[in-house]
């Protein structure tokens, strides 16, 4: 299951919406075929390491992390249950079942039927971790959340005069590049496009490009901004401020502008990932500081992935990792569950799941 | 060596000013004798292992973290280099030299003269990290400086409505009373003692009580402050600006009052580290935000002890964890070196020494 569980993070960031799958045959205690899905559109893990076994797959265990999927409505490939079943596979271990309301079980109630014998729950918590933004979009549709951060020891991300550049280091703006290419979008404040012009591509890593996001209520996006370079689908989210003037012009530049409902003086997430779901199944949210505040008060982060360098900024002025109002008291703060740490180069990475829940 | 390392550190906190040093006798590869140096006053490491070790000493080698001490005017203790000499030790194995003037190297010279072989230098970074506040104090005559926090994730020390109990968990704070154990003095500057009234007493554990420092120009100090308890030694740092009544009041409830220098508008540091340097070797700064800038942006901080949280906060009025100007360009940040991470219950500490070196 080890073993399926890295196949299947051979399609990281090219398989959405479809999730990571890996598939290992296993017969007289040896490995005998492999196989993961390594596109969306292209073959599933199952039918790679089942053309791979060939007849010598009769018999034999299959290891996948997900159940197989089933046949339903609007499916581009063939049912892998049918064709497990076709090889004559005698047992299949799994890590989960699919929370696809369409397989959601039916996959291994088929196979039982079917006289083969199924092992269910095995490393089931990696599994489910390792398709956390399948899981999350299947369910409901909209974008996974991620929000990076890249601050300093005393929890800045620029300077009092607005300095960002470069608080963390090379290893940490590559793995940067590693999480644009896994998330299926990138979404920051105008603010941080006025004052940093990021490109918000893959650069240094080989990977798809994400869908560029900016929240930009007033339509303050510069057509110069590089966001606008054309090397990426680019979406300005607005609402209904922004002037038809300037909503021709950022068409022009090729942006797309979605007038998406307002809330108060903001945009509505809420309705901005509903839209976003359409589009992807996750989201990378990179600040700045206000966005970040408005993603997590309104609850809608599920993952932060925060790069820590080994420094000190200070200032009272200093821009804060979040910022909006923030809580009254710590007993309200967002508590992150399972965190974890990692050091990359001289940097430190937490990862972990904002939760209300006390 | 590493067995003479522990034997030390079972004196911190009570061996001050003085090193803390641990000494093992071997003799034909057996541990025959060890000893450390409990307490100021009391035996020296050397002194302990060789008493116990008796006429079997004949012979041995004697590892110890630090070089053994010679003669001096105004010392408590007999020389240990002529207690070696007298009990026949053979071979001298030390970590680091004892940086003190009246030792420094001379130690050494009188063993080899005297015909003892000398091996210098073996783990000579771990003992140099043992001791660092009195290799600190006995060059400077000023504290080690150690700031301590306790943030969230995102870098607050406390809410926009100024609460912070409890950001950290119950370890941290027991972690928290080790180190106020294990350092000679505890500073908080006068804001802290309005918002927290806090004790700064050791409790959690067994320790010696430190020295309370109050940094409080105007005289603000409310005079029912926990901090004037009595239960340890206190002290109001404080310029020309507090009126003689409050001098007074203070005094009558037990504290001393240092008048220092001013610089602008706060009291001069480098003035009160000079002066406290004559009480004690080490200095625990508990912030608040303001008082952690003061210190940082002055050079003063010889260590961080951040405790952080599993939570976020939010606001962009929350209090940082560093206030003061901070710097203009992350290229002129305060880089914390030889970033060490630990877990502490459900949060987790980063220490390190912070340097303007690039």
């Amino acid at each position: 299951m080890r073993r399926a569980l890295d196949l299947a993070q051979l399609g990281a960031g090219w398989t959405r919406p479809n999730p990571l799958v890996g598939a290992v045959v296993v017969k007289d205690g040896q490995v005998i075929a492999e196989g993961h899905h390594a596109v969306c559109g292209g073959p599933h893990a199952e039918a790679v390491a089942l053309l791979e076994a060939g007849a010598r797959a009769r018999g034999g265990d299959l290891y996948l992390n997900l159940e197989p999927c089933v046949a339903f409505p609007g499916k581009k490939t063939p049912p892998c249950v049918d064709a497990i079943l076709q090889a004559g596979i005698k047992r299949v271990i799994v890590a989960t079942a699919d929370p696809n309301p369409h397989v959601s079980g039916r996959g291994l109630v088929r196979l039982r039927e079917a006289g083969v014998a199924v092992v269910e729950g095995v490393l089931a918590d990696e599994a489910q971790r390792l398709n956390e933004v399948f899981f999350h979009w299947i369910r409901t549709r909209t974008p996974f959340v991620v929000l990076k951060l890249a601050l300093s020891l005393d929890g800045k991300i620029a300077t009092r005069t607005g300095r960002s550049r470069w608080i963390t280091g090379p290893e940490s703006r590559r793995r940067v590049h590693l999480l644009r290419a896994r998330y299926g979008a990138i979404l920051v404040g105008v603010g941080t496009v006025l004052v940093d012009d990021p490109s918000l591509t893959v650069r240094e890593v080989e990977g798809p490009q994400p869908l560029r996001v900016i929240l930009d209520r007033e339509g303050r996006t510069p057509l110069a901004a590089k966001v606008l370079s054309g090397e990426a689908r680019t979406v300005i989210a607005t609402g209904d401020r922004m002037p038809a003037e300037t909503e021709a012009e950022l068409r022009a530049r090729g942006a797309e502008v979605w007038r998406l409902p307002g809330e108060g003086d903001r945009v509505d997430l809420g309705a901005l990932l509903r839209r976003l779901g359409g589009e992807t199944d996750s989201l990378l949210v990179e600040g700045g500081s206000e966005v970040a505040g408005s993603f997590l008060s309104a609850g809608l982060v599920h993952k932060i992935a925060f790069f820590y360098a080994p420094v000190i900024l200070g200032g009272r002025d200093a821009v804060p990792a979040v910022g909006g109002d923030g809580v009254a008291d710590p007993a309200e703060a967002i508590r992150v569950r399972d965190l974890s740490i990692e050091r990359v180069g001289e940097d430190f990475l937490i990862t972990g799941y904002p939760t209300r829940e006390a």
